[in-house]
């Protein structure tokens, strides 16, 4: 390949972090794809860091040494993620989601690549300090979104199963009072999905009660497991007091009012 | 904000569009963001379509006219390909695999997010011409897979329930025989999910019997919904007649041999 311009770098370098977040390149990487001196590069990365800095796309972390390297960290401003969420809000609050019993279909909003891809990276920015080994969720609305914080983080997720299935190997199981229904539910977790001593962080998309995240704290105990984070997208305003602690949420749904048709939602974004 | 130098608008452009995949961005998106002409941003839009092309990035389309703009079609050559399934084909074969009962264990390689992305490139591009309204699975193990094919037609999936659940709203539910175990069983769509008439892009992880990919056929029958293409990650060499015709495969996974710990895979990739 003829030597390339500096711009072809540019779109290259920019092109292949942004489609890999959290992965560490190192500079020898670039070197070998595009042939290239490494000081040459070091004075790319410079300007791509500016760029993203400048137009607030996220950060270009370089880290020094032998083991050192460049990755890209996902980071939304405050405008962006009011926007998103508020479209979502706004969405969630459509009437014709009540079900009966109050329940609300959210099936479609956790499903569409643009809004899950939005959450995780609000999810992400709670937790991206907390270093985990995989993300957890419980099948199976919660998975799409959780898959999306994994690849953010570029660690395997990890799924609980509600019925254990040939397919796990041998596996734990844990059997749970739901908060909301209070009826018996069973999940396992196969033995080789996870390492004792390993750092778990809890994604899921939805907590009324909490019984089914308090199951995966439960299950994370069995295996000798640190949960460093629990993160969900939408938590119901009662009950107030749920069977974990120290979650952290986007949206509140503040009411479902089924006799009136009538859904209430807010943002829980502060920054 | 300053006016931004050529660099900083190809990284910017770069990194929205890659992080957007087949998302239709008018060239007026990027002339508000940037302040700058729309004939300059051409010639940005040039320079990048140029270096993708040359670095075999992907593809950058303009489209022209009152409608037009430009998107980012990702595309991975032979080489990128044979590299990613050989790795996996390698993971697959570790006996360490076999489950009693002649099952393999891959829920690992479905739940990392490396993997999937680039399993879904590869199905991408046996599809990226079916022009489908959405993307639909069977949960769970299929869920992430099936999600990174969405993401990259910027597309809603769609999940079929084993177990349907309040939170569905009303469904359809259709009864049928696994292939492999002739175990009856139950497939649930919600009705809000899809609309009669639409285009169906059938994703999932393995085909063994193709009992499952069937039922989902005959689901999309149930609502006047056109199947476009129907593509998998693995599918067993036996039995070789599936119940369904006309799937793409990644990987044929040729032999699981209990006894003698040993399991065959291979790549499908020709191109």
């Amino acid at each position: 390949m003829d030597v390339l311009t500096r711009k072809e770098r540019l779109c290259g370098i920019t092109a292949i972090l942004t489609n890999n977040p959290s992965r560490l390149y190192p500079l020898s990487h670039f070197s070998e794809l595009f042939g290239a001196a490494k000081s040459t590069l070091s004075e790319d990365v410079a300007i791509i860091k500016e760029a993203f800095e400048r137009l607030q796309l996220g950060e270009i972390e370089v880290l020094m040494g032998a083991s050192g390297g460049i990755k890209y960290i996902p980071r939304m401003d405050k405008q962006s993620k009011d926007e998103i969420v508020g479209e979502i809000v706004e969405k969630l609050s459509n009437s014709s989601r009540i079900l009966p019993g109050g329940f609300i279909y959210t099936a479609d909003i956790f499903l569409t690549p643009r809004y899950v891809d939005k959450m995780a990276q609000i999810l992400w920015g709670f937790f991206y300090k907390t270093n985990p080994d995989f993300v957890i969720t419980v099948e199976a609305k919660g998975i799409p979104l959780a898959m999306a914080v994994a690849r953010l983080f570029d660690k395997p997720l990890v799924v609980a199963r509600k019925e254990s299935k040939m397919t796990e190997g041998s596996v734990v199981t844990l059997n749970y009072l739901s908060g909301s229904s209070k009826r018996l539910q069973t999940m396992s977790l196969s033995k080789r999905a996870v390492k004792e001593g390993q750092r778990a962080l809890v994604i899921d998309d939805f907590i009324a009660g909490g019984g089914t995240l308090r199951a995966i704290f439960e299950m994370m105990k069995e295996f000798s497991i640190t949960v460093v984070g629990c993160g969900v997208a939408i938590a119901t305003k009662n009950p107030s007091k749920k069977r974990v602690e120290n979650y952290k949420s986007i949206i509140t749904l503040e009411e479902i009012n089924e006799e009136m048709s009538f859904i209430k939602a807010s943002s829980n974004i502060l920054e």
